[in-house]
């Protein structure tokens, strides 16, 4: 963790430097700070104080939150290694930490987190409603999410209070994960670790998407997925067929590979 | 409507209570106002004024507009009854109140829809801005809409200027009911009472959504669907078919129930 | 250019005078100003600042931008003309100016570009979340976008960092551009002028949108598309099918013609 | 009262016209207000407000204490009067409402008393904080003061808890009303009509001010003061002598006749 | 320090339950806060905050000064005693705590001296400006200040770098303890235990003000005051004269009697 | 002005490496700007702005002003050489630009003066309010005022709209030049090059203060005072005597001597 700190003000001291006009930015948002949860806390509390919901207190909340649970912490770093490693638009580690929604928008989420499993309710979805006008990320407090994960784009991403998100999931952007009715329970999805699942995808209802699955961009999932098998279309197939879906090697959630079934796809297009 | 305030005043006690971190944000915004117009305004005063367009301002507008105007408010009465009594994840009336980017988006369109009729369209478009800025819903102006109506999550719905929607009708986040090109004229949906419309949907068109039809996840719906049944895909089909498309009992815009069709549409699946 | 200033100027003149209560914030935005490119400037500060950048510090940046690459005001001046030739619901180019999120993203996105392409990458980042934040429109600085674009509704928006549109092109909201796994390098599509890509489309991959094509709203695109065809469905098909394909003769990124397909598509539906 | 504030508007309206840059802030102020309550209330919730104290909350409480107390908004119109007549350099009334902080402090002084005198102690304090802070102007919220009264300059003026202040008295900056020590009850002044306190003046005790006194600058008055005399110095002495002060005929808190003493008072010069 | 705290929450309980309009403020600045403090901590950072200060950063500050400097709190402490014992107008801890004006500059000081200690002067610097502007309180921050400090009023106090002020001391408004030029080194005075300093006394260069004197209101000192004895006028003498002064048995600063020497200093009066 | 704007940056980096926490406020005031009308600009309109006055519009007017009128910039740097040669607290450039009151709050005034002198009043009295608020300091926007001039600590400071202030001029915080009475005209003091006014000094009326004139603390002065003589006391006297004043070679608003007419005074001490 300690390492991910010292590169990410090494970072930020050469963009000071070479830009004036970002270097009070940069100062105030990491510069100043002792350490990775003290420039966190702020830079969250900055972004999702309001007129009333002050940053003094937000900052509190999360500097409280960050060091009576340590995971919390290792686990922004591990999403930061996920990120740096995974998204190539993504130059450095303080780009990620500064400019991500997605990763601004789950350690918040994190933090809303431990407040609804401390029955501290009223204030986490506050903390939730404030991270979805910000962020336009949506992820009910009591949603349990691993670490390495990346939320890319984040806009519009929707997780419901049951889901259960493994280790080491990329999410694209317009993702839901939403539930199916009503009733109250266990209605939402179990995503196993390594799953990535593409922009727009649509998933429903208390179903399991194994490990190292891919869920094509635009797929509506309603059943099951096996794992390392890929869906693609709206009602989502497997591809490869039900029987007999192809399975892949890689795990999706850290390769990226969006597009690798379009040629297996292409038996699907008129 | 003195029942539902009364009850939200007794939630926000008892959140203040528990919760002091909570409670200067549950007394600014509901425990200091004698009434629900005056904290509805309070809120959403604070939550879209911008630098330009003061508090204060807006404050005023809200009071106003809600005086003048009382089914405005006894339809976001209606409205508070439908979170609380079809989301699940609604915990209590304060929660959806304070919380629920939906519900408060509508409230604040239903203001901009009475200055649209009292032909202040500058100033309902300015305040459809900040809605589409601080919500990401965009619902134009001129767009009219029932009561019972519930947003949920709520993200990137976007409604046209002709849209007409009926009472008890939900609508997940990312639904669009969209025109069909640079034509003016009535270029958008009417859906009747009662409907539901998954998340994701796109509407295209002065088409009719039969009252108490189900718009699946994802579907793209170009044509008009008969009342009572389900449409799913993209392009969207009616459930059962074209001929005799399956029709339920329910209404889904109040059951919330999305994936009933899921056995029949499993037909579709490979 | 000035023509258009003048009618800004004119609009928002009549507007101050029938609302008092827009008054102050057309004054502010608009009539205080001798110049489009100081008009913008402020409103786009003002809109994009934040308490760790501040106001007048964007204010600077965007006003030196405007002043040194004309080609920016001049591309900005396109898309008002498209906004209000385009888009029915757009009464005013003033209306366009100060309310149309699209339109801001796209010229803050110009900036950051510039920014992009003078090496100043952590300020051009800084800006573009910003930009990400405020509209919920992300699109990556490096991305490089003609002139006379609507973004219409533009909640949603993503557009990676290697991909190029043309000019005249019209994306409705929730539309992705993307790219298509961890690899680097030039990922992402090339979009031909006089494309109208539908609400919710979505588009990987380094392919080629051919000029004047179409993509109907919902679709999920990974090959080439022919000029002047329209594709639809998820996956997308071509809409006459992938060895003759209709062909239309207008440009559809001009006409907004969304759903004229729908007659030919209805052969697709069940 | 419409008379004034017809002439507010039409001199708001003239300025706004000549000076494009002030229009905004004249239309929020003033122009876009149907009264003068409304507009004092807007002016002065901005001013006062804080992170911790809402303007929205002000401007309630502001035009709640209006619209029940109408004395006050008529004191607040003979304070306009008495500084248009009194302050040569005082322009124009709105130059008055707008930028005058004597006046502004004494309007939101009015309002703190009245909440003083409804029991709302806590808040009327905390109010009088406000206006210390801003306004650098302290004036007990228990302090009684009549009309037509002009805090000339202002900054630093202090008032104690039991002052009464009579009609049209004149007060300039740093002037004192202060107490005798750590004792309660009735401790301070009784100032008389007409009454004119110059730069600097320290009053000190419960004395009396004889009506159309005049209390030099940077006096030190410890002592009674007949009416319609003058004290001058440190301590303060009577103008012609203990035994047989000069009796002027003019009222000096109308007149603002400062300096005609010196001739008699240059005795004192060595 | 303890007991104190627990009267200022008793009285903000109180107060939040009779007056609903002050309780989100008394939330924020009080009873939502652990400890003193963090409810000092927060307050001063919301008051001094500015757009390039923020209230975080000045909140990570206060904090950590007082968690580190158990003094600077205890000497608050005990001027709250002070405050509450000697000033009739002050009603209740709390009301010193959120309203004085004079407490929270000299809290405010007491970081920035030991920011000056540690020579950080820069900071300590940039806080003494933010004070000055917002407080209008001028303290030095190398002036070395005791406990039980009364600042009453506290506009327009000044005190210089090398003034060194002892314990129980009362200050009011308008006080300059003040250099003599241009040369550096010890230029200012030294106020012994108990010295009382009425409003807009002067008092210029090192000289010794001794311990229990009183300096009468608008009194310019520029030569030593012995211990117990009373200065008056200006130029300042000592009452009952150079010779024999008239010494008194109580503690001014204390008592707060600041007028007992009238029947004395009448023989002045002409 | 070069070797100053250099000085204040080389001093600005020497802090900012210092003191992390100050250096987010160094970088955005000072080290991002290319010069120091910019820094100057950015400084005042963040200081002077409030919701109704932005700062981007206060940014613009000092900007344009410091352009159009190069004079006010170089008595901009007149100031701080005067502040760093004559107050011994004063210890850096940087320290005197962004950090003293009385400094900013005389840039701002000339830019009022300037709008003042091009009938530009309403807003020249606008931001003659936001001075007076912001610092409390009231300097009337017709007032003329030389180059050179300290205003140390500056609370309280005001200056009418008819005096006349030469250079090289030292004016201590408290001090009045006040008017005369409700008659308009030339009612102002004229105030002669190198003068020196001690703290809470009063000057009334349209009397010449002679150059290298010392106004003593507490000092009320309402009669001409000769060049290089000193007044004391309320009344003032001259120092030596109205017939033969003794005379001084020092310029005392450059040697800020405020005290060594004691010995003399003594003399009237009782």
């Amino acid at each position: 963790m300690s390492w991910v700190w010292t590169q990410i003000k090494a970072e930020a001291h050469r963009d000071a430097d070479s830009e004036p006009a970002l270097a009070s930015y940069l100062y105030s948002t990491v510069l100043s700070h002792p350490s990775l949860d003290r420039s966190l806390s702020f830079h969250l509390a900055n972004k999702l104080c309001s007129s009333t919901l002050l940053s003094t207190l937000l900052y509190d909340l999360f500097l409280r939150s960050f060091s009576t649970h340590p995971t919390v912490l290792s686990a922004a770093v591990a999403d930061l290694l996920a990120a740096r490693h995974r998204d190539p638009a993504c130059v450095s580690f303080s780009h990620c930490l500064l400019n991500y929604k997605g990763f601004l928008a789950v350690q918040a989420h994190r933090v809303a987190h431990v407040l609804w499993t401390q029955s501290r309710r009223p204030l986490a979805l506050a903390l939730h409603s404030r991270i979805a006008d910000v962020f336009s990320v949506d992820i009910h407090p009591a949603a349990r999410i691993g670490k390495g994960i990346l939320l890319d784009h984040a806009t519009g991403v929707v997780v419901g209070e049951t889901a259960v998100i493994g280790n080491n999931v990329s999410i694209l952007h317009h993702v839901t994960l939403g539930g199916t009715g009503k009733m109250g329970g266990d209605r939402h999805q179990k995503i196993g670790d390594g799953v990535l699942i593409g922009a727009g995808a649509t998933i429903l209802g208390n179903i399991r998407i194994g490990e190292g699955a891919k869920i094509g961009a635009g797929s509506v999932v309603l059943i099951d997925v096996p794992p390392r098998t890929t869906t693609v279309g709206n009602p989502a197939r497997l591809v490869g067929g039900k029987e007999k879906p192809s399975r892949h090697e890689d795990v999706p959630g850290e390769s990226m590979d969006h597009t690798s079934f379009i040629s297996e796809w292409s038996d699907y297009i008129i």
